[in-house]
């Protein structure tokens, strides 16, 4: 019943990363027209600068070219409102630089940096500076996707609406890789020998990047101390030679990964996750809140982690358009549950 | 990372109606001490009117004196600030007197009423007039619960976050009425004769309200236009004797209720509720989006609706105390799905 804000422009939006999930991003902001245009591309790949960005999307001409780097805010009249799909690290110092010339230039940003969905956790002075500068342009900073910044946190968040206390967090999220693009498999070693897998998780190479993040944004929305947090990542061996969608693999080699992160929190409380990702498994999806009252949850034959990015990304384009300037996590942006602790989960609003 | 708005002064709080839910809400208020504090008790019933709120929650005493009207707004610094948990009739025309005093005196309102949770559908005058008030008065005003204001609205629409296209939201609800509060299992007909319920079906006195409300709640967040909108309410009977804990039920007479709504959407989408409400039944949420990707959600054992009303209505306490001034409803304070509309569900924020 709030006054009415919307203009009858378009929001205009950047494709930045023309990676697989990138170019899902751009591609539903061009089925978005018209509440939504298309007006800028950037990729680092030489093979794509000067294209247009239709033909990597095998649509007509969208007559946006990529370019190399962001050089240009949104039209003035458009300041504040722009927003810049933003797809191209996992890690944020990685990111950083791109994420503060988007802001610097007057731009909102969604990025699916994993490590952004709960920025402070990761580095609190990249997050502080990107949040001053975001506040400074009246732009706002969100990362998210759909793990991080939804199984595995908004939606057991959301899920906890309904309880009045919650002591622990269980979330279970089991994903066949051949339903998945080409780089998350490869990113989950489908393929690779036991001992390189073993190698490069040791030197954390390797494996889902965001359950620390998730963890934290969960206790921290709940009122929770983090005691202690550990996680563990392990190869699947497949038996058998099978066939997957990115080759051939023999049998005792890799076809996937298995992953835990538990964070032991005060007063008893605790968060656990499960993450299977390989070749063949069962997709699924789990939530086992224990508190009052108990909840078990489940979305039977998971959700697809490749369109569900793509939908909650884009999704929020007209909530990023529209929120106060700053960093924000998903859970800003949700605002439901709460246990009367003095950290509640809206105390930053 | 927004600038701490908290205080430490707790959110003050009137429990206004003691029934079964206003109770459960004003005893969830005085356990999230020393967040919130209970002020204020408003109740018609003459025999608890003067007595000590304490007393009717079993607890120690509270110091807050049942009256028979609300006639003090909360304290000049917490103009704004405070709330009133509303709980006394799900019809709109039958509250909106108390929900505007109420504003007038500078109270934000959490109400259970469930027309209130999709005003404009309900009587969009009062709804205008509720919205003016609050805006004027600093407030903010919202109609939640269990159902209207989550099972069947919110949490659908949370759901499709993950989602890129939603074409139709079918939700099943399945309630053993023996887990809820005895005025419920009045309010569905448990223990009546066929023909008594089928009369007060007739005239719209019996089953559960809300069903129309989170339908159109859930299509203008969708951006769909409801072509045609149509339910009914129709007995369970007992086949056999049975006891409930309403008392004794006797072969052929009714232990309950099944209603089910439809609404027929624009470009071939629709809604579907089905709402079993009986002595016996298999307590069951169940969520079925049918879009890209299609969606099977499933709470095992469903939500407790009476824990799940305390619950979503007092987790709100902060988010409402923050809210921007104005009647909203559930949607206005979550934020999330999106499909391109022109009436997009954050269009009026």
């Amino acid at each position: 019943m709030s006054t009415e804000m919307n203009t009858n422009r378009p929001i205009p939006v950047v494709a930045y990363g023309l990676g697989p999930i990138g170019l899902r991003l751009a591609g539903r902001a061009a089925r978005l027209g018209p509440a939504v245009k298309l007006v800028g591309a950037i990729d680092i790949d030489p093979a794509r600068i000067g294209a247009d960005l239709g033909a990597l999307l095998g649509t007509s001409e969208l007559g946006v070219t990529v370019q190399p780097t962001l050089d240009v805010g949104p039209a003035e009249e458009d300041r504040g409102r722009g927003v810049i799909l933003h797809a191209t690290g996992s890690r944020l110092t990685d990111v950083a630089a791109q994420l503060l010339a988007a802001v610097e230039l007057g731009w909102n940003v969604i990025s699916t940096c994993e490590e952004l969905s709960f920025p402070t956790l990761t580095d609190a002075t990249i997050a502080k500076e990107l949040d001053a500068r975001a506040q400074a342009n009246g732009v706002t900073v969100v990362g998210t996707g759909i793990n991080p910044g939804f199984l595995m946190d908004t939606l057991p968040l959301i899920l906890t609406t309904v309880c009045t206390d919650v002591t622990r967090v269980e979330v279970r999220r089991v994903v066949n890789t051949d339903h998945r693009r080409r780089p998350l498999q490869q990113k989950v070693g489908v393929g690779m020998k036991q001992a390189e897998f073993e190698s490069l998780a040791e030197q954390g190479k390797i494996g889902h990047v965001g359950l620390v993040q998730s963890a934290h944004l969960l206790a921290h929305r709940l009122g929770w101390d983090v005691l202690s947090y550990r996680d563990e990542i392990k190869p699947v061996i497949t038996e058998h030679a099978v066939q997957t969608t990115l080759g051939p693999v023999p049998a005792g080699d890799v076809i996937g990964q298995q992953q835990w992160a538990e964070a032991t929190c005060a007063d008893g409380r605790g968060i656990r996750f499960d993450l299977q990702m390989s070749y063949g498994a069962a997709d699924n999806d789990e939530i086992l809140i224990t508190g009052t009252p108990n909840l078990h949850q489940r979305v039977e034959g998971g959700v697809n982690g490749d369109a569900g990015t793509e939908a909650v990304v884009t999704n929020l384009l007209p909530v990023i358009s529209q929120a106060p300037p700053g960093l924000h996590d998903m859970a800003d942006l949700t605002r439901i549950a709460w246990f009367g602790g003095t950290s509640h989960p809206n105390g930053n609003r």
